[in-house]
């Protein structure tokens, strides 16, 4: 079935279906999991400025899709400056020009092949064997429709997968070859969508003055993904930020690596994610036919590399332009001005509570405002300038002087009462500050009707400046601006650093997953050395008498505990015992333990284990999961109520750096209890953040050799003092 | 100085200040703190509907601020059916009307008179004394101006205390005036505001078809206040939803009055109240001269009587469009309807992770669906119609179905992709099958142009349908709409059963309070005692060997403290001893504690309290505190981390039942602990809830007297136990 979500509405969006993630292309290099390090090359340029363009299946006949859609991608042709050229062997003529019967045929070297036939497969071999460079397959009925279509995209996908052809489709449509306003200025919005649908409001806001100037409509990515055209975006100069609505990744590493190469090309990306909840992840999985992951190990990538995420389709817009008429700020300050106190406080008030620093103004900038504002009002942040000034000469030298202070990088000037004698003049004096400096410049238009002169023809007609239609929207782009600048100032790749082969510990601690069976905490813990992480002098014994001497060994006191497999919850069922200070407390401890285990149907003991006692740390956990979508993850965070109760982790998805772990722990709402609460010494962050460095290489090189493993507590001391594995959990394939 | 806002625009919005809270009207029944149980009556139709209204200083002088205003108020005399009566002693005749030289002048009584000059006091005096009902003081400098206007407002407020004459303002305008559209169909917005400028868009809204009826701007409140608007708005049957923008309440307890009496009258309230931030608390505060109280403290409020709270005036324009539009959901369901399959999953992957029900479908309904959904397409909640179903008869039909299934109370369509043949007939079916149910239908045009016709001519034009312009506008007020029929559902007055008469209780615990210092734990208790609130068996000794005997008769184990009045973070300097099982250790402890507490400075100790020792419970802390604007306010939360590390705690503003305290428990996150985390058995609900109504006893009967109480911790004893309340901290006036 053909597909163009804009004029045919059938079946009303772009299904998007991925049956696998992306073939590792042999010859790139790869690290010590065996993904890739590079995403494959593909020269976007001939996809979207090509010289020569064949329509396969062409048609003129009228009243058919075919024929529309000829005549649209000639328009497109011609803007473009592309030689077109329509194929299909039941025309000899096509508008007027030769119709050629097959690739073959055509006299030059193809650029861009659509094909608007069904069964697109035979037509691929002929493009590939003719040495076209780009096909576009418009049909759906892959991937999204269940195993035999998935088997169909894999095909597909085996035909691009060794040569030049490259593929974007199946099942995408004709979002790409849409006419995009040339009149309007300044950097631009490059768009990624898995749907028609969802990309228009994006595309449409091009007539409210948003420059947008690329759209893939990525489909079912057989081929081609989001990653591909994340790295060619980024690529172009006139393109100010990426913006993308995505239901699944194909592939979680391209996804990263392409998100990796825009950070480094300091280009934004602000994206919808759907799959916040488990239902809304499950509605876009059956939907995209696309593996979606776990939401927060999305959120934890996007956060490592600098991704704006936003929740609605007007934020995706707003934040975009923010971006996109945005270079780096000049300072952090945001100062609030307006012709109303009640308006600039509400509007301070959203941004305090957002995080935005709104400093007091320099003293020369109060001085130059107190000329102009009357005496009845204080000069503060937010500047209320009392009404009438905006009215008057005063206006523009007011907001001269506020983008002149030094603390100040954008200057948020929220108009809710439009006059339109008085705003009118508001609204150009914003505009022509706004073409005359290089700091930030936001309006909030509050009025809901926005067919007010001031709006349409004034505030719309600028690219210098940030129109924004609610205070809440504004101050979340500011937000998102902000934080991506201070993130791209201190991002370094953590591609760079990766590891490429296994250490020596790999070899040690895969002997230990080879029994199938989750580890005995003894051999949990003998899994932490192989990688260097401290475990508390302990002996695992099985009589009484050897856990005397083990005790002695060791130095009391010490814990004791049933060491088996499969024993969670051990404390619940009286499988251990603290702070036992003689060799008497000791054998009867052994005993009691064993009893305790028979008791409970504990199973097999391999015997107990003798502990060196640890008190006096903070309780952390490390653990290692892994994604369908990302692969291996780390997670770290508190212990006890803060994981069970509030959840309070923070997640990261490898490769990453000791700078980004310090950042993670950062996010942990309990991290006041590891920089020192109630007079307790600060805990050692430094011996914290090399564990969980090594648990991530842990993660890396053993991959799903190791299913699970969780470090609980990690005792970390205070500072000086590093840290200590009490217990942990580790589960083998 | 004259203000009108909108003409004006100087100082540029209403600053609005209030001096005092309001005078307590001695007619008036008080409850137990002699705060009022009623609002003084006031019959605001005689100043919104008068039939006589006088102009105090009108002018026909051309150019005058006074002339604009008079003609204003003349036309709006016309449109509401009074005579219009001009006043002042310097013109004969106004606009060809005999213009009267003073109010005693005037041949009828006046219902409002609207006081254009610059010195309102002398003018008010006389008004009194002809009889009229209603006066409107523009004129600002008054409270918001500092010490000598508050004076000079305190001066107006004194003349309206007593006698029939009320006044609005002053420093507000004539937003009450204002010409509404008349046109508009169904339940109205009636809108309080504190800034004319922050309600213009509530008022343009009007302008996208939005039945606004009532603006009371209500100024510096010297008389008439917010609470009374609410109050008078509640009873109007054409008003829907009282809507405001409030920077700060002038009176704690006339807001809770007027929030239950709209509770009560099933009349919803949207609001936005500055001050979520302290600085932006500050910021309101410095510019209404408003008390501003603890923005917590407001939002409990808010919660308890059912208020909506908003941060943005357009969440506050799209929730009150909500509530005017509705009526009680004639079920929990909500059902996504999308002609997109990714339009669908977005939005009710946002509406799912703001808690909405989203259920299946019933059988029959998703039988009928299925004749009209192209047979590619699953049924299921979101309903993808696949495009070509909206275009046909099928559309209609498919809504209907949607809107008969027993399970759904609303249909929510998110349209972003508009394309008009489609989607013009798709709005129409909409607003058709709207205005044949009594269901709620809302629809998301999710263009950022907003001038389609789909938009502008189809949804704009009915009052049946509920129109949003983002989905999380539309989900935030779905989940207030949800949230406030459920709340009012449960809803009864707390009024009703409030104490008037303190208990016998109140006596004996003000004589513990009468020292004027921090309490001593052991004072402290006894407090608890009076109010029956079970504190552990202790005695207070001054030697070891009273301590042995204390012991003995208490029971083994026992835990001693130091005692004295102000002694925080005791367990931190070594003052308390646990776990104590013979004489002999209690003789050690004492010792201990009383030397540790002559090293720390810990100062006189009243002596050491020798206490039962209670284990196995969860820790609360439960506490009394006092807020500027909402006076005696009672917290409650779990202790240690709960409140140290995540300020995990519900504040209760009195008079509140122990329904409200179950749903105030419901609110935190530590609630878990509290059902029995981890084999635990779940703790004494109801003793807890008990204990929060004695301390809220506390909290009213004394008042003052009783600056703060702090319960840490309370003991929650397994269910059937009770409580224990292990340590207090009291601090009297």
């Amino acid at each position: 079935m053909l597909r163009d979500s804009r004029q045919q509405h059938a079946p009303g969006h772009a299904r998007t279906g991925s049956a696998s993630p992306s073939p590792v292309d042999r010859t790139l290099p790869v690290d010590v999991t065996g993904r890739p390090l590079q995403l494959r090359p593909a020269d976007l340029d001939r996809f979207f400025r090509p010289r020569t363009v064949a329509v396969i299946g062409a048609s003129d006949t009228e009243g058919r899709p075919g024929a529309r859609i000829t005549a649209q991608l000639r328009a497109w042709s011609d803007r473009v400056g592309a030689r077109m050229f329509p194929v299909n062997p039941k025309h000899a003529e096509i508008g007027g020009q030769v119709c050629h019967p097959d690739i073959a045929s055509v006299p030059e070297v193809v650029d861009l092949a659509v094909i608007l036939v069904g069964d697109p497969q035979e037509v691929l071999a002929d493009l590939a064997a003719a040495g076209v460079a780009f096909a576009v397959v418009f049909a759906a009925g892959f991937a999204e429709s269940g195993e035999a279509g998935a088997e169909a995209q894999r095909r597909l996908a085996e035909l691009t997968a060794g040569g030049p052809l490259r593929l974007l489709g199946p099942n995408t449509n004709l979002n790409a070859f849409e006419e995009f306003r040339e009149d309007l200025e300044g950097p631009s919005i490059a768009l990624i969508t898995q749907s028609g649908h969802q990309g228009r409001p994006v595309f449409a806001s091009q007539e409210i003055g948003v420059k947008v100037s690329h759209w893939a409509p990525v489909g079912n990515e057989a081929d081609l993904e989001t990653a591909d055209f994340i790295r060619y975006f980024a690529d172009q100069p006139e393109v100010g930020v990426i913006a993308a609505y995505i239901e699944g990744f194909k592939d979680g590493r391209t996804f990263a690596l392409a998100a990796d190469y825009a950070a480094q090309q300091r280009k934004p990306i602000v994206l919808v994610k759907v799959g916040r909840t488990e239902s809304g992840a499950k509605m876009a999985a059956s939907h995209t036919g696309k593996l979606t992951g776990k939401d927060r190990v999305a959120s934890a990538v996007f956060r490592q590399f600098g991704v704006t995420r936003v929740d609605g389709l007007d934020e995706l817009i707003d934040t975009s332009q923010m971006f996109a008429r945005t270079t780096r700020p000049k300072a952090n300050g945001v100062c609030v001005y307006s012709i109303s106190g009640g308006t600039g406080a509400h509007m301070a008030d959203l941004a305090a509570a957002e995080g935005l620093e709104l400093p007091q103004l320099a003293n020369g900038t109060q001085e130059s405002l107190r000329e102009w504002i009357p005496g009845y009002l204080t000069i503060s942040n937010p500047v209320d300038n009392g009404g009438h000034p905006a009215g008057d000469e005063r206006g523009r030298k007011i907001i001269d002087a506020i983008l002149a202070d030094p603390g100040i990088g954008v200057l948020v000037c929220p108009i809710t009462g439009a006059f339109p004698p008085m705003s009118d003049k508001l609204a150009q004096d914003l505009v022509d500050a706004a073409e005359a400096t290089d700091k930030v410049v936001c309006v909030i238009w509050g009025s809901p009707v926005g067919d007010e002169s001031a709006y349409r023809d004034i505030l719309l007609k600028s690219h210098r400046i940030v129109v924004f239609r609610t205070f809440g929207n504004c101050v979340k782009a500011l937000k998102a601006y902000f934080d991506y600048h201070r993130f791209r100032d201190n991002y370094t790749s953590p591609f760079d650093d990766v590891a490429r082969t296994a250490s020596p510990a790999a070899a040690k601690a895969r002997r230990l997953l080879t029994t199938g069976k989750p580890l005995s905490e003894h051999s949990a813990k003998q899994l932490l050395r192989t990688y260097g992480i401290r475990v508390p002098r302990e002996q695992l014994v099985t009589s009484a008498a050897a856990a005397v001497r083990a005790a002695g060994l060791i130095g009391y006191p010490v814990v004791m505990k049933a060491c088996a497999p499969q024993l969670p919850h051990k404390s619940d069922l009286g499988l251990v015992k603290l702070g036992l200070r003689s060799a008497s407390q000791v054998r009867d401890a052994y005993r009691e333990i064993v009893d305790a285990a028979r008791d409970n149907g504990a199973g097999r003991l391999e015997g107990v284990l003798v502990c060196q006692q640890v008190d006096k740390g903070v309780e952390m956990v490390v653990g290692i999961s892994h994604d369908d979508l990302f692969g291996p993850t780390v997670t770290v965070g508190l212990g006890g109520i803060f994981v069970e109760v509030f959840d309070d982790i923070a997640i990261g998805v490898p490769p990453f750096g000791p700078v980004e772990v310090r950042r993670m722990l950062g996010e942990l709402r309990g991290l006041k209890c590891l920089q020192g609460m109630r007079g307790q010494p600060p805990a050692d962050l430094d011996a914290l953040v090399d564990v969980v460095m090594r648990v991530q290489r842990m993660a890396l090189e053993l991959g799903d050799d190791l299913v699970e493993l969780d470090i609980n507590p990690l005792m970390v001391m205070p500072r000086g003092g590093g840290t200590v594995a009490l217990d942990a959990l580790a589960i083998p394939r």
